[in-house]
């Protein structure tokens, strides 16, 4: 690791050759403009100015795949290049700051009329870097610490419906799982601080049937409240939840922005649950935005203890490589010794995805969430989170689901329910 | 303008039909998951479910334009069908917060499968969620008012190199500038608190510049100083600014998300300059992300009073109608009698994008910044300063760029330097 540049590798296409269509990015994202002025001295180039580490060529495009590239003028049959590039910018040109680094490595060059196409795919930051930046507080080990669950995954829901819920029938889903021994409950990203029941009352009224049923049970539930809001009604949420004995937040990272996580964690009490909502903006197009590598990196650093990775089978677009990607990369320290973060496995989970998370995945270090896959079980709430349990079982025993179900009936009735024809 | 829900347009892509296609947003953006659950009551489906407002059917695509897509089964002959989507949310779904309207409108919904292509277009919301805003502090007339600019443009630059000029260099330029009879001066995104020269630093040495050309010119510059940083960070470097008689600061919207400007627009005593890097990987795939009318009007109420739309003939992608469009937005009232912003002209201008500017946008009130197109005039800064005036001398009296420089020596210089062939 370079002590003094950060490293920025983009996987690029362009109808120029790579090497003058890396020295563009280069130049725009450090000394340079469109035209050569008086005061950008060879002095300044040296001391301030990008550098191209390497050039490694890819298959080309016939096509350009984003609009308003602008060729260069001789040549007739285009091709568009494709290549990935590492360039290296001088530390000392933002210092420790995400805002300042993103207007570097992601700013003004997606716009640049030279490609069609322009992707970051990984990024490293020197040590000095990270010192700003108190990353995960609790981490995979705070999150099982808080749970007292050890050896296995954690088994989560989201209320559902998402939206809408009222008290009592919230109090009455809470109570129910908590009592057939869920670990972790979420609200859903899209119901944050409605008017019909403000968040301040969701929280009094969930941590009321949490510490009644962890009374009983001798467990206590960690629920992830949805705090996102402004910069001020960060800390207030917050403070509400942890006021009432609550043990996590969550925040929508995209609606808050790094800045926002890392403000939170300068005062958080508590486990941050980070969801990604609007990510697929930044990624589905393969040509531009960033690979979740980078993401998961910067949501780390700004402070997330809990990432959402997407699960297997989702009803998303992402693929199943894609997602047990995205599960190593939350699992990899980057710097510090214990600053991996627990991914987050949800959309379209039900008993069944567990075995297939774990023979692709190598891990229990997982937060397992299923919505519609608890809810909707034909047993009922109780039995939906027993059958992710049995899936587990299932998995971490080496059996077949099929085999597994077989004297477990809440697993065979989501088989029967969720399983794929 | 409905006061109790929220009006959201897109453009999609699917080889469903589009009623299917909206129908399958609008569920998993409020009551609904992957599958029935018991809770989803017709009530709640009633109270909090999005609506299907209209649909406009588009010319189809024979391919898709993102990946990921999940086709029906039966179909062989695969159609992406295109069309122009309306949704309505009630607004208690989430209240006044941009955070919370972001993970409905513009969330988990690029993901999903059923989709080739989904991007946000437009965006209606009601007066109730504006007052929780305050929207733009000074705007255009506030900013004609600190410059004492009136009938014209506002004619500005940025401070080139972008990055690495040594505080004796940027004195020397600022001066110059500022003596020129320049209104307008920021810095580039690039540069916000380095470590080589931190920002108080370049505060200190800035304004003692202006104040001293001021004493002798009567006209003292609006200097944009990039305050952006992380959350605690802007209050400190806001009130650096005010303290030493600035009058404006600058923020990377996109580093600080919404979240932060409006966090900031709530103590800023001077204009906020709304930087839009990061904004191509948000636009430019046409099949993904969001069209800037939808981005100026969540910049506007989170409290801009500057806002970046690229110029004619920019460097960028961008076309020059589409900058057009973007001005227009800008100048367009949304809510408030007086919510409009100063839209920024930049990206490889100069004197001669004057005329062709006020030919297809029609107005004066804009900010237009040359950075080389100044600083690289052959006859020095102040000459560039002298040839965009002339310039938008030209455009304003109705003369040819031509013509004109045959009596203006400054522009006649700028033609043969910076003129296309």
């Amino acid at each position: 690791m370079n002590e003094e540049r950060v490293l920025a590798t983009y996987l690029i296409e362009t109808p120029y050759s790579l090497e003058y269509a890396a020295a563009v990015m280069a130049g725009e994202q450090s000394t340079g403009t469109f035209v050569a002025v008086p005061g950008e001295t060879a002095f300044i180039k040296e001391t301030y100015g990008a550098k191209v580490v390497r050039i490694t060529e890819l298959e080309p495009a016939l096509t350009p795949s984003l609009p308003g590239v602008k060729p260069p003028k001789e040549e007739a049959n285009l091709v568009f290049r494709r290549g990935e590039v590492v360039l290296s910018f001088p530390y000392h040109n933002f210092g420790p700051s995400i805002p300042n680094l993103l207007a570097t490595v992601a700013g003004n060059l997606y716009e640049l009329r030279e490609f069609s196409g322009l992707r970051l795919i990984d990024l490293e930051v020197p040590v000095q870097f990270t010192e700003k930046y108190l990353g995960p507080q609790f981490g995979i080990e705070g999150t099982r610490r808080l749970t007292a669950v050890n050896g296995r995954p954690l088994i989560g829901t989201i209320v559902k419906p998402s939206i809408g819920l009222a008290l009592d029938d919230l109090r009455g889903l809470v109570r129910e799982l908590a009592l057939a021994g869920i670990d972790f409950i979420k609200d859903d990203e899209l119901n944050g601080n409605p008017p019909y029941v403000p968040l301040k009352d969701r929280v009094k009224a969930v941590m009321e049937e949490i510490e009644r049923a962890a009374d009983k049970t001798g467990k206590k539930v960690m629920y992830a409240f949805n705090i996102t809001g402004d910069i001020d009604e960060l800390r207030e949420n917050h403070d509400a939840v942890v006021k009432a004995g609550g043990n996590c937040v969550m925040v929508g990272i995209n609606s808050i922005g790094f800045a926002g996580v890392s403000y939170l964690r300068q005062f958080a009490e508590v486990p941050i649950h980070g969801h990604r909502n609007q990510w697929g903006a930044m990624t589905r197009c393969p040509a531009l935005g960033m690979e979740f590598r980078v993401y998961q990196k910067l949501s780390r650093l700004a402070g997330v203890d809990h990432l959402h990775t997407n699960g297997l089978n989702n009803k998303f677009f992402e693929s199943n490589e894609s997602v047990t990607r995205s599960v190593q990369d939350c699992l990899t320290p980057m710097f510090r010794g214990n600053d991996t973060v627990m991914p987050v496995l949800s959309s379209g989970q039900w008993a069944g995805t567990a075995i297939e998370s774990y023979r692709s995945m190598k891990t229990v270090d997982v937060l397992h969430l299923a919505g519609g896959g608890i809810m909707a079980h034909p047993g009922g709430v109780a039995a939906g989170v027993t059958s992710m349990k049995q899936g587990w079982e299932a998995a971490l025993g080496g059996q077949s689901l099929a085999e597994y179900a077989m004297t477990h009936a809440e697993l065979a009735q989501a088989i029967e329910k969720f399983g794929r024809p």
